[in-house]
């Protein structure tokens, strides 16, 4: 049996903590504030992430050191732009986990850190100073509420040690959720942190009114300029037309259940930044923060990205959705 | 000025003469009944398909030698398993259209012909008899109601002659409009023909209550498995990475506009084969026809797809959703 740490109890870490106990795998979530874990370590209840979620028996604890104890898989489920000080804060646990027990660590948070331009694998490499074999990551069409519910849904585990990916296969393969191995990490982050500005112009785009062939049309283009940028970065095309690519990006830009998609409907809809931060439950869209240090990313690699540099000027230089879309539809026709 | 026929006053012909007259092209529509040719002529409007929608100035009658005439441009916009009996009954006016004005043929018609597993361009060059060069193809995410409302789209026009597509293209830019050009003909008509198939599996999944990353994941094996088929006959997997491909699949997809998607969720929500029928007005969607003809042709190119394999032991052999979901997800685990 592997004991896991999920370390993070948001709704993604909730969620992928039941996956793995229903799995039967042995987890403790680690969170952050101590009435969360406590709840979860009583009512087996996540109180404000899934409330309406029963967990199975989960352990759970507000100190990382505990969790962290025996912890063969490590999942860091921890905000992308908060990774790298937690990282900071569990070194010694880590290094336990890593020299005592071979710890895997695998990664849920998608996003590119600011400043540095860093994939969230390069920063876990970078912080525990383990070797890139050791790191994993998880990504997919796995809207967390649904899968807590215990909908169907299938993800992809990469690392460049097939072994590992396997490994962490097996303690999460339950009914309801499918891990298909990959050694493709570049693919699998890229994609997951390109989606959410992706999936933000789509909300833009249906808060204006647009309809299907709109939305589909921005998914397309989107997922040009995501393999543009991929393969500029060593990933492999075909890692980005699979389920970390295509299968994440059309869940988070069609579904009603994705705050990137919420955040952009508002703006679309002539409501300012803060209004969208109002409906989306005060927090800004991880979108909003990520065109940028992508924008940055693409500009580094000499990578064209119309779509995210768009988002960005609505987002952070003042320009209008109207205007963003007339420069958009405004390039002139050509070959696809 | 391009003078266009367009065959075929569906709800796709009919939205699509609107774009043509709109990007300043003379358009004359032939409609197979009278009284929407009629309605055409004097209304300007489908009161069949798209009731709402007033159109430009454009021609119409029920006579086909009397809308090829003087056609350089001729649209095909039948459904596909009559595409055959209607091209032989126009041979000698489509003749004229090619030797006296050098017409290029457009298909809009999405397929693969029962019986034959020809693709629609296959079908058009065997019975006209004229070169693949002068064949084109049109395929995008272009649900015709949104079209016909004006709001932006795009698409491809491939033609294995770059110069045609450019001439098609510039008779069918609008401001809503945006056509892009390819040379891969093969890969926008497997794109075309199968998205219908995956829309069914889709509908099925929405109708057994299935939510996001379900539809998301099915999307994406559904890509998959067509870009698997289009390589075995020589398309290239850009192609279906493309709007063409993804785009249409997306859309198609997604949309409660889709009459595929909306067959298959009746089926999907325990209804049998005829109440299906009835949701959607008496028409049987595509996909439950070409699901058979698809899988005929990836057995024919020793391709697997299970997903078109699963929705026509659904629709033809009498398997239950529950056991072709069950069929589906209970496949072991592997890489992707």
């Amino acid at each position: 049996m592997t004991r896991a740490a999920v370390l993070g109890a948001g709704s993604w870490g909730t969620a992928f903590a039941k996956v793995l106990a229903d799995a039967g795998t042995e987890v403790t979530i680690w969170a952050r504030r101590a009435e969360v874990a406590e709840a979860l370590a009583t009512e087996h209840r996540n109180p404000f992430y899934l409330p309406d979620v029963q967990l199975p028996a989960v352990a759970a604890t507000n100190d990382p050191e505990r969790a962290l104890e025996g912890a063969e898989l490590v999942v860091l489920a921890v905000p992308s732009q908060s990774l790298r000080a937690n990282l900071e804060s569990w070194k010694p646990a880590l290094h336990t986990a890593i020299t005592e027990h071979d710890a895997t660590l695998l990664s849920l948070a998608k996003g590119i850190e600011t400043g540095t331009l860093l994939r969230m694998s390069q920063v876990i490499a970078e912080v525990t100073g383990t070797e890139s074999s050791r790191i994993a990551v998880l990504s997919g069409p796995n809207l967390a509420k649904e899968i807590a519910a215990g909908q169907p849904a299938a993800t992809v585990i990469a690392c460049s040690d097939a072994a590992r990916a396997e490994a962490v296969q097996q303690a999460s393969y339950t009914g309801y959720f499918r891990p298909y191995t990959n050694t493709d990490v570049v693919g699998c982050e890229i994609g997951g942190a390109c989606k959410n500005v992706i999936a933000l112009a789509c909300g833009i785009a249906s808060g204006m009114g647009l309809g299907d062939n709109s939305i589909a049309s921005l998914i397309t283009r989107g997922l040009a300029e995501i393999i543009r940028l991929g393969v500029a970065l060593g990933a492999e095309p075909v890692t980005l037309a699979g389920l970390a690519g295509v299968g994440d990006l059309v869940a988070t830009c069609t579904s009603p259940l994705s705050r990137n998609r919420s955040f952009g409907h508002v703006l679309g809809a002539g409501g300012s930044m803060e209004a969208a931060q109002e409906a989306t439950h005060g927090q800004v869209a991880e979108g909003v923060k990520s065109c940028t240090s992508i924008r940055a990313l693409a500009a580094a690699h000499d990578v064209e990205m119309p779509l995210t540099n768009a988002v960005h000027q609505v987002c952070h230089e003042g320009l209008s959705v109207r205007e963003a879309v007339g420069n958009l539809l405004g390039r002139r026709v050509k070959p696809e």
